[in-house]
């Protein structure tokens, strides 16, 4: 199932994707809810980010080809970070490079799981119960803040759009071995599969977890995999008229387009 | 002004507290709001953190003598991190030592900064417009996740509970120029003025401001003084049973008791 939040008429719902059609609901998509008989055409709305987060977890280093083009050892566990729930932004809209940090705004293509219910100590078994879906992310990251002037990547992280997640949630998926690819300008710039991750995505979830509550909604974005702008040569960075676009099997694509602040 | 969240009866609202007494108000603090006559005892009400903030925003190393005690230069601008939005917790509640890190759970006083409307981009001479109050906060931290095990602070900062603020947010205030203490069981730990900040309130918000957009109730924590736990000899870590509070001239004195998970 594909569950997507749009606009309409200045109206924000969620809806059921299918058959080309959207089918709004009735009720709390993380409670209880019903597929009602209001139906939009996908081109008549807009479509926003699936959720708004009340955290934005990530986990750094989590792909083997990525580790090793960035310099680093395997971590022994999941590398947290968190970027600032005001960097989230949906499928179509902007990203806007920062007047702060314009030079070197990189993508990271990331599988990202949308949490379904509060969870707290829940082991790896127990994590399919918590997940409501998955989705398209980009991590998008301003390289001089993250790795050179800050000693913390949260502010390079963090800036406004800097966290696109989309077009919907996919609940039916399996997501230990599924196609993951960042498209730049038409370009392939990463491509991988999630079966290269450290910490499959079970591990992730459990390990969150049994480190802070999550609430439903939250984002936890699982890594990247290699590719990524700065560890190519020559070194290659968004800029604006630039579209960057996340492909995952399964999902589907996620597309944003670069503009100066 | 003191102005505080408090729960009734099951039911949650804001209240001003003015000569000892506890009066309800209507409408949205954060856009317009009345004094109702509704009043309370203070005794008579559970107090709760004054916000539920959408991002906690956190500068490291922004007091002189800490960043000499932890042996770092100044930082030439403001170190940003973020602490999950699920480890705030209230004035009165217990903090609860966690499982995964229970040997090296350290305490941080600090000023906070609470945001009253939405802000992007201000300078420091407009940054008063744009703070709702102030209150205590104790940035709470597991020394080994942040500083040995981790590449990141996130984790060691973010665990439940791991983020007491209140008791109040006291909206005249002048930031500059407060005593700010830290006690355990009765015994001052930390003792210093905010004027030993490296960059003042309003240099820290017009900084974050300019880095992300900062909603109304957003949390920044502006740094802590020296004095901190694994920089004492010998070190000392909060553990089960202990009282842990912080108090800022002008505002009061936040309370809060350790407990084991």
């Amino acid at each position: 199932m594909k569950i997507l939040r749009f606009k309409k008429d200045e109206r924000i719902n969620y809806g059921i994707y299918e058959n080309g059609i959207l089918k709004e609901i009735k009720g709390d998509l993380f409670k209880e809810f019903k597929i009602s008989n209001n139906t939009f055409n996908l081109d008549d709305v807009e479509i926003l980010s699936p959720v708004e987060p009340p955290n934005i977890i990530a986990i750094g280093l989590n792909y083997q080809n990525h580790a090793t083009e960035t310099g680093h050892e395997f971590p022994e566990r999941p590398v947290i970070f968190l970027k600032a729930t005001t960097s989230i932004t949906g499928p179509g809209s902007n990203i806007i490079i920062p007047a702060q940090a314009p030079d070197y705004v990189d993508y990271e293509a990331e599988l990202a799981v949308i949490i379904g219910k509060k969870a707290k100590n829940i082991e790896a078994a127990e994590v399919d119960d918590y997940i409501l879906g998955y989705t398209c992310a980009n991590d998008i990251s301003a390289r001089d803040c993250q790795l050179e002037i800050d000693q913390q990547w949260a502010r390079g992280k963090s800036f406004d759009t800097f966290c696109p997640i989309g077009p919907w949630i996919e609940t039916e998926l399996e997501p230990d071995n599924l196609r993951i690819a960042s498209i730049l300008n038409g370009e392939i710039m990463q491509e991988s599969n999630t079966a290269d991750m450290i910490f499959d995505i079970r591990a992730i979830v459990s390990y969150c977890s049994k480190n802070m509550t999550l609430l439903p909604g939250t984002v936890i974005l699982s890594g990247t995999p290699e590719g990524v702008g700065m560890a190519r040569e020559p070194e290659v960075y968004l800029k604006p008229g630039d579209r960057i676009e996340v492909e995952i099997e399964g999902i589907g694509r996620l597309s944003n387009d670069i503009v100066a602040e």
